[in-house]
């Protein structure tokens, strides 16, 4: 199946919208409620709807249960997806709290930071040394991890995860990585996130139409 | 200037490579190299080039002290950028913690939370209750902030942020906020981009030429 990584994602915020309201008590939703949840407009959710064959009643609406369980087995939710977070510092240490995850069907396995004093065998998330990472992922048949370690090292570690059977990465490091051309980033940079939106503050006085359009990591 | 977010986003991109670039010792740079260093052509680092009007010698590259410069103030960052917090979770204080902002020229110069146990005016940054926060950005003429709230609160503070007269915000909420049209969201949802890792790495084994490709958040 041909996709792009805007209606995957936008079919990732369907969800959310529709867990939302499925906890709220609602058993139904129509196009236009979830156009509104995720700000497109209702036109864009039954285009996305249809390109993953997504069906409902024009007149009646979509039962939520069923999108909600549709929608989990198109993005490979029928079974928790293993993931693993490289490197224990600001990031890494946040996203291993970060509960959001676990209702998503991502488990976060394992940490590995190259820092001694890091390593935690007994916590929740055991932290291991960098140096079991290439054998872990193997024995635990990981697909995707969580780059967060220094500009510095981020190069040399995405070459032991990729001789490792990594297969996509989501990658906080600001730097380009290179890696095989079936390989998967998707690069999250706050720094530069954050210098963006006070870019386009500065420009607002005289701000175009183009300055003041929201603006969205899609 | 009408500029678009991708060649802003860019623009940061080359200037911490510069930075990197200029710590090692280096004192000219060619287009090539930001190329290779940030993975776009180097006619396209030409063609952002010559939208912020970075003039260098063809033959003789650029001079890395003069494009910094040069970019740190179209970034509009001769000047130190207040910023502030809400909430201080997880990603919160990670970002509290965080120290790639400072070198960027943006100052967290608070946070705002509204639980009780986490207010603390003696931490290096200050941890504020949310009841203040209207107040402060008025007197300490605030215009951007970082969103780190739990859903179900991220609506009611945004309204507080853009009343305050908030001009921009760095949003890790999954919600779709209704903001005034000349206000600057700028999104980051970790759910969402490690959800789309995970889609196109289980679709991977089928992967079409559109699948395999790098995934960016621009």
């Amino acid at each position: 199946m041909i996709t792009n990584k805007k209606s995957i994602l936008r079919l990732s915020k369907y969800k959310k919208a529709l867990t939302r309201l499925h906890s709220m008590g609602f058993k139904k939703v129509f196009s236009d409620n979830l156009a509104d949840a995720i700000g497109v407009t209702p036109s864009q959710v039954r285009k996305d709807f249809s390109i993953f064959d997504l069906s409902g009643h024009k007149k009646g609406g979509y039962l939520i249960d069923d999108l909600i369980h549709k929608i989990n087995k198109i993005l490979g939710k029928e079974e928790v997806e293993k993931v693993i977070i490289v490197g224990c510092g600001n990031i890494g240490t946040a996203l291993m709290r970060y509960n959001g995850f676990e209702k998503e069907f991502i488990k976060i396995v394992a940490a590995f930071d190259n820092n001694p004093a890091k390593i935690d065998n007994d916590s929740q998330i055991p932290i291991l040394p960098i140096e079991e990472m290439h054998d872990f992922i193997i024995k635990e048949k990981i697909r995707t991890a969580v780059l967060a370690v220094p500009d510095q090292a981020a190069q040399h570690v995405v070459d032991i995860l990729v001789n490792a059977g990594i297969k996509g990465v989501l990658n906080f490091s600001p730097l380009y990585l290179r890696v095989p051309e079936d390989f998967i980033i998707s690069n999250v940079n706050l720094e530069v996130e954050l210098e963006g939106v006070i870019y386009f503050v500065n420009a607002m006085p005289t701000s175009s139409e183009k300055d003041s359009e929201e603006i969205n990591n899609e």
